[in-house]
């Protein structure tokens, strides 16, 4: 009797210990965000491309910024400092941005992509908390970081996951 | 003062017809969803591909269903029919679907991509309303449609806007 109820009690315990186990690894995701905040096209001209897709939605067509390096977090391309700049436009859309890159020399995952594949869907991008951790994260599980870089109110980094997820994915932290 | 007048209303209704024609156009895009509601990857093995993207997220791993020709609305790539068969599998995000999209021979916008590119983003979708009508919006715009089909209770078509928009487009029809 005092055999069966020490089984028992082992049982138990090896059932809620598997339990706890499986509840952790599926609560602690590397990406907690449900939401895909972007999509990013690689344009050749993006005057042409901004027009076209302002035509296309109906919409204003949007300004032109330039992304460089920052001094809050300077500009890295595989861990080497890069002066790569690009030319930007974003669609705000119900649910998401569609963001046009037109790379404009530099070493940068922009201008690798439109030399390597020209224009297409460079990357998806995720909002997180705590980029620098996430990137340990991914990087750990054998997904490098490929570029790195912020702006007046945040940090992006480019996760190369082509290996594991098949493509490329940005990790946005705003600060603001 | 009567030619003054006339010239007055000349104007006033210039303006107005221009106005009317502003808006008109504004009104009437050719995609009028404001939302994105797919993001499609290529990848080599959909197996591996969504155990990786199911540990990422944090999510149960999805099934994997088969995509090819439906008699609803034959597979027609580039105008022609198509045995082309691909092994689909779907990750409901909250603002949008994450489509992993493994070809499996037959000609198709998906084994091209796989050819030329290797893995990675293949398009971004739209939901709409009258696919036929707005395939041909596109192609007047010199937008041709790469690939189109159907399943049981829906229609897609492929409009390679590489030319203008910097990648292909997917429209979605259901009709359920």
């Amino acid at each position: 009797m005092k055999n069966i109820l020490f089984a028992l009690v082992l049982i138990v315990g090896i059932v809620a210990v598997s339990f706890h186990a499986e509840n952790k690894e599926k609560s602690d995701p590397v990406i907690a965000s449900k939401a895909v905040t972007q999509v990013a096209v690689i344009v050749k001209d993006i005057d042409k491309a901004r027009n076209a897709w302002a035509e296309l939605l109906g919409v204003e067509v949007p300004q032109v910024s330039i992304a460089e390096s920052h001094f809050s977090r300077p500009t890295l391309y595989k861990g080497n400092p890069s002066d790569a700049k690009a030319k930007l436009a974003f669609f705000s859309m119900g649910n998401l941005q569609i963001e046009l890159i037109q790379p404009l020399g530099g070493k940068s995952t922009w201008q690798d992509y439109m030399d390597t594949y020209g224009e297409g869907i460079h990357h998806m991008a995720f909002a997180v908390k705590d980029i620098d951790g996430i990137e340990k994260r991914f990087e750990m599980q054998g997904n490098p970081t490929i570029q790195r870089g912020g702006w007046d109110g945040g940090a992006y980094s480019y996760i190369d996951a082509s290996n594991n997820l098949g493509c490329i994915l940005e990790l946005l932290e705003n600060y603001r």
